[in-house]
């Protein structure tokens, strides 16, 4: 059989991380791959108790039955408790939509915006998952610099001018994969900036709550003024990936466009599973979950930090987050982490390669580096075979 | 904000039967509408039990972590023995793909073939999403006649040649919307003619478990010794669809290529729902509880071939499934069901307007009845209601 694929379909690989998943899967294997919440973190019992009181409730079969492509409406109502915490408050259902994780909310965003050939400004580097999402609606990711603050508002401002993108796309919370954070100031001006030009803002939020240091701050979306803000939150980092809930928050009208985008997707996100998380936050099991995990997040940083002022030359730069899953490591120029990476996965450690997570494919020396889903011990020592290898080239 | 809108989603509007979802939600309403399973086929009580014993057992920690694209391994292997019910046997774990709802599958095909433009063929009428669903890839929809025996095999080899479709889409057991089944005659030739034609056909098959009357007949999924038959199946109809948790069966090649979509769609389908549906199998409940209730859906089919016989006008004709959901209705040329279903919505009776299944709008005079998610007395009141405002137009 001749196979006639689509036109998106031709040079997509498949997404880098997820490639290399079974990889990782072996059980010597220390990966600082992936981005993973810890193991203990997930509340196992919790979740337990809280599906078999649903599955037993008088809800019990409007849970297991089609729901509305929204999302079923106490998990919503959660949600809008919930994003209180992020500023956002001067919104109601219309303004939110049930999604499969929060990546769904990228994908949505871009089935409903993004024609062939349209630009998108992200972060360089970016979260790798929207370079590959883009790649799907044959949509042209264009890099935006970045510095010790996240994205450079200046170069934002000269980008959108010079090609009209139909949005840009944003972590400014411990972003993905640099562990920065945009500060107040920037995050006032990106809000002005984007909308005194009339372009969307995709502001991606899954790591905000997982703060040790520093003051929260607002969220971009809780300056929006005239709608150009779609916000994207998931409690896959806060309370499990394995359940795909996430949240969609913005103007009516771009909620609507989402929507009927989800109807032809997946038709709704499992009810169940907007069901457990709405009970859990309804709960309030999230803070003294945070209250729990935060602290571990915070010593397997300091760890791999520890780690990497040990055994790593002093030439090689790295982030120290405030926050997040993510440091992020940049080798001197002309040091490949590519070529790095096959020897590392011989001597069983891994990570990703930086320059999955830029737009042009450049970043050659840098990678990043996950802490939060490894052991102590699996750090020092997976960071002390990196540091071998690197002592080896530098 | 002026909103930017991506081509796709001009004129794209809700999914028929979704968006009158909020209206049938009233209380009073007497809804054929949907094509929701009984509410006393969800088996709430097992899969409290199987969650509990998952989320309590030591998968838990795997449960709620991120999981491989491809889908939970034990249910993958569940869904591999589940396929043997349905003659497709040669197959291995590279050709299956774990989905949110056999819908999703549809969508990840359009994503994986479809470029603007290209042409689908589908039985007229079809079943609405893919309609809806293509509209998002700008392919164009084009529909084959349908007969006694569902979609016409001198019809669908004609188009294939004229139109060069990339695919052809089909629920050959009990479709939605006529209730409709292929004979086995016809599946060989349409295996053989879309073979001999090099395009991809689409086997769709929600509904083949819920037959009460005639044999099962083999999947034409197992007749395909080229690989151009992708089988989509779903649990939806038979566990439960507030769940989300289908399987697509198709050739290596394609597999890889909806499984790249669907690292960008939504990550993976829900964990904690694939386990579920796996233990389930696994436990050998389905077959109990089909037994439970394919004999409440058939009494249901029974009363309402009843009712209409009672009620309807002589010349309204209608069909007589031997398994589904649905009964499809035509009323004598001339007779508009969309006049006719604002005045049944004010008698609260719905039912969904039979133009929303057809590639051209046509079809003015027919519409489809579900007859699962009704009381038997609700479906003599609300078909009564119908025939009543029939009589006074025909």
């Amino acid at each position: 059989m001749d196979y006639r694929f689509s036109d998106r379909m031709q040079n997509l690989k498949g997404n880098a991380i997820r490639m290399i998943f079974k990889l990782l899967a072996q059980p010597d294997m220390i990966s600082f791959a992936g981005g993973m919440p810890a193991g203990q973190a997930l509340p196992a019992a919790e979740i337990a108790d809280i599906a078999d009181e649903l599955l037993h409730g008088k809800d019990a079969l409007k849970i297991l039955q089609y729901g509305g492509t929204e999302g079923y409406l106490p998990y919503l109502q959660s949600g809008l408790k919930y994003l209180a915490r992020k500023g956002i408050t001067d919104v109601t259902l219309d303004n939110v939509l049930a999604v499969s994780g929060g990546q769904q909310g990228i994908d949505l965003t871009c089935k409903a915006f993004i024609n062939k050939g349209d630009v998108v400004l992200v972060e360089d580097p970016t979260y790798l998952a929207v370079l590959h999402i883009l790649k799907t609606y044959e949509g042209v990711p264009v890099g935006v610099k970045s510095n010790d603050d996240g994205i450079d508002p200046d170069d934002l401002e000269a980008k959108i001018i010079r090609y009209h993108p139909k949005f840009v796309y944003l972590v400014p919370n411990f972003s993905n994969p640099t562990g920065k954070t945009v500060p107040l100031e920037n995050r006032k001006r990106i809000a002005e900036i984007t909308a005194k030009h009339g372009v969307m803002l995709v502001e991606d939020d899954p790591y905000g709550e997982l703060r040790w240091e520093g003051e929260q701050l607002p969220s971009i979306k809780s300056m929006d003024r005239t709608g150009n803000v779609i916000y994207l939150t998931s409690f896959s980092k806060v309370i499990s990936p394995g359940m795909r809930v996430g949240l969609a928050v913005a103007d009516p009208a771009v909620i609507a466009k989402l929507t009927i985008g989800k109807q032809a997707t997946d038709v709704h996100t499992a009810t169940l599973n907007q069901a457990i998380v709405s009970e859990y936050l309804d709960r309030g099991l999230l803070d003294p979950s945070l209250a729990r995990n935060i602290p571990l997040y915070k010593q397997k940083k300091d760890a791999m930090i520890a780690a990497i002022r040990r055994y790593f030359p002093a030439s090689v730069r790295y982030t120290d987050p405030q926050g997040g899953l993510f440091i992020w490591v940049e080798l001197p120029e002309g040091v490949s982490a590519k070529d790095l990476f096959l020897k590392a996965v011989e001597r069983k450690v891994a990570y990703v390669c930086g320059s999955d997570f830029y737009a042009d494919g450049s970043g050659e020396n840098t990678l990043r580096l996950n802490f939060s889903n490894a052991t102590l011990e699996q750090i020092d020592t997976g960071i002390a075979r990196l540091g071998e290898l690197l002592r080896q080239i530098i």
